[in-house]
């Protein structure tokens, strides 16, 4: 006996046929004699209609009621789950987050969760009840409806299975597992039967799209073993699934420890270049921090040689979709920073190389940079961390990249067989 | 100032558009220097699309889940009609039904209402704050949600106008008052600018779909002025438009009495005949003692003079929507009831003329026996209240039966002005 979150995202809940198919997955969890509590998405597309409802009913909606209106998704799909379960013979009721209650900051459509009330539900979940939990949504004080932000479902899950003490966290995905890199780039990619909480962290804030980053940060303080394995799949027991446990760096065993987990790629980062700055003590300063005031993420950061003239060039990355925000403030700044020109350019990709492995092997980025320049891809930006190296190319050579890196890391699947 | 309760259906909610008008006409009567609180339904359709997905996850399905799911609709066009009133500079929020609370029975998808803690409500309200309350839902003992079945916005405008002692309740609704008859069938009909509760009660219940029929019994009872009146009007103020009040029947003064108030009809009832029913005491109780028990509404009844041959024949109507029920019912009695033949009809059609008037004169029925016989229409059953005559007719002669009684009590709009 085990006490079991699952939680389904909103493909997997997209009409009622679909939620059946999830009510038969919960029934097997049941039948096997555990405690389950199930975590829903809304149906695919209906968070983005809600959505769409309340940016048409006003541009600068109170994000008090916005909450109240999206939260309805969850709502919705948690009472026909319980319903499609009770029509199985399996006994369910739902939660919804006020009145477990899933209590949460106020900062509405981002709220942050805080403490969960537990003891109607481990009642219910030890008298064989199935406890069906809108993913996404919880309370404030003052009694009002929070929403955690889009993909928020993903959080409350690892939260709710954190407060119940669950031996396991299956997060059921359109995805089978967390793969080396991206399969549809190279076919030869491997699904990882295990990987560490800060391996995930910087595969999926890379772009490695499983996981919700925050509901991954939030399992590694919780110390919860997520599972990530596919709604589609038919296998018999989701404990014999062949998905991806998300665990401690403990629970690898050195053996199966590869020196790279995985290549992961991003495209959607924007690189910014102001050009001849006063190489002067705090230039950089007048750079940043306005852009930190601005709560523009700035992700890599270069500054050239200084040119002969006392002047340097400063080139960094943000998210193309904080480009526009990024571009007007540093305008502003202009007459401060005193920079020659300020140019951007969208065409660019980050590739990272990630690995907890990394830690103890050097060489790691030397390898890396060594495969690019042998294809002749230049290298624009260079970032790294204990476990991650990153590098920003031109986007063209993205697939050849990840490609390559892939080989040279022994990741390719015939050679790890 | 005044203290109103506004309410608007679901044509009225369908869509950003129609919502942004509702918030004009609430502005006017806050601008106009009234504490309004706002009661909703869902979008037109929405109820009928989630009802749907309940029956599709079970034809059984929980009605307390039910209650989880379609509860929602109503969630969301109260936080967007909060949204459009804000945008309108108009300070509003949502109160749902577990947040006020409503308090209700736990009779799911058919609770009644209770208690209302309106507190917090009237604080907001009494600072300026317009109160945006999904109709159609409460919550029970136990904090699960609960819905008071269909058409229950209605009520629950009423339950609020007598919980916060308003002035006024409005309906607003897609026709623009209550009728002495249905103008589809009398262009002559006309609008009448008062009637009373009880009145509006044998109106509604006849066929007069204007207002469910529990919010008018409540009204009456807690003694709430209800206004109808049309949400596609664009009367500047709603204190002047000419819609319908429904009031208490001192408020009606005895000059503005007319006998009659309106006419109203019914095709949805079915007749029912058991033909040679034994003629000894008790044969009647073990007809319609099991109807009763299986919840099956008798309207008319008719049992004729005795035969010669010690047996009767008993004639009654019923819903149509309950005939086969009614009818299994008594073919499962035959052996104790021991009637010869089980006939019915649906072919019928109830007529009623109605109103407080009558109280004090004679003479009505009479009257409208004769017009119908001179025009040679049959009378298959007869049913008096206090306030209201009915007969039941084949079904082809209704609009002809209508049409001659709205004139026989001098209803018709060109003689009345």
């Amino acid at each position: 006996m085990a006490r079991i979150v699952m939680k389904f995202g909103g493909t997997s809940m997209a009409g009622i046929e679909r939620i059946r198919n999830v009510a038969r997955r919960v029934r097997r969890e049941v039948e096997a004699g555990n405690e389950v509590a199930v975590v829903v998405s809304a149906m695919a597309g209906e968070t983005d209609r809600l959505v769409q409802f309340c940016r048409e009913a006003s541009s600068l909606y109170d994000p008090r009621e916005y909450d109240v209106v999206v939260s309805s998704g969850e709502q919705v799909t948690s009472g026909l789950l319980a319903i499609a379960l009770q029509a199985m013979g399996v006994r369910a009721r739902s939660w919804l987050g006020w009145q477990m209650p899933i209590r949460t900051s106020d900062a509405h459509a981002s709220a942050r969760i805080g403490e969960i009330e537990t003891a109607g539900l481990l009642a219910a979940m030890r008298d064989g009840e199935v406890a069906v939990i809108p993913g996404f949504q919880g309370v404030a004080p003052g009694e009002r409806i929070t929403t955690l932000g889009r993909g928020g479902s993903d959080t409350s899950a690892v939260a709710v299975a954190a407060a119940v003490g669950a031996d396991r966290c299956d997060i059921y995905t359109d995805v089978d597992g967390v793969y080396t890199t991206d399969p549809r780039i190279v076919p030869k990619a491997r699904k990882l039967a295990r990987v560490t909480y800060e391996e995930m962290l910087e595969l999926a804030s890379v772009g490695a799209k499983v996981l919700q980053t925050r509901s991954v940060g939030l399992a590694m303080k919780e110390k919860v073993r997520v599972q990530v394995l596919s709604s589609f799949d038919d296998a018999p027991d989701a404990a014999t699934l062949p998905g991806t446990m998300i665990v401690g760096e403990d629970e690898v065993e050195t053996m199966e420890r590869q020196l790279i987990t995985g290549i992961a790629h991003d495209k959607n980062e924007a690189k910014v270049t102001l050009t001849a700055v006063p190489d002067r003590p705090g230039a950089v300063a007048t750079i940043f921090s306005p852009l930190a005031d601005a709560s523009i993420n700035v992700d890599m950061i270069v500054q050239n040689v200084a040119h002969s003239t006392g002047s340097t060039d400063v080139t960094f990355t943000v998210p193309q979709a904080e480009l526009a925000r990024a571009l007007d403030v540093l305008e502003k700044q202009r007459p401060t920073i005193g920079y020659e020109s300020l140019v951007h350019d969208t065409s660019v990709a980050k590739i990272s190389v990630v690995g907890v492995g990394m830690r103890s092997h050097a060489g790691v980025a030397a390898a890396m940079f060594k495969a690019l320049a042998d294809r002749g891809i230049n290298i624009l930006a260079i970032t790294t961390s204990e476990i991650k190296v990153s590098v920003l190319i031109h986007e063209d050579y993205t697939e050849l990249a990840v490609r390559v890196l892939h080989t040279t890391y022994g990741l390719d699947a015939d050679e790890a067989a």
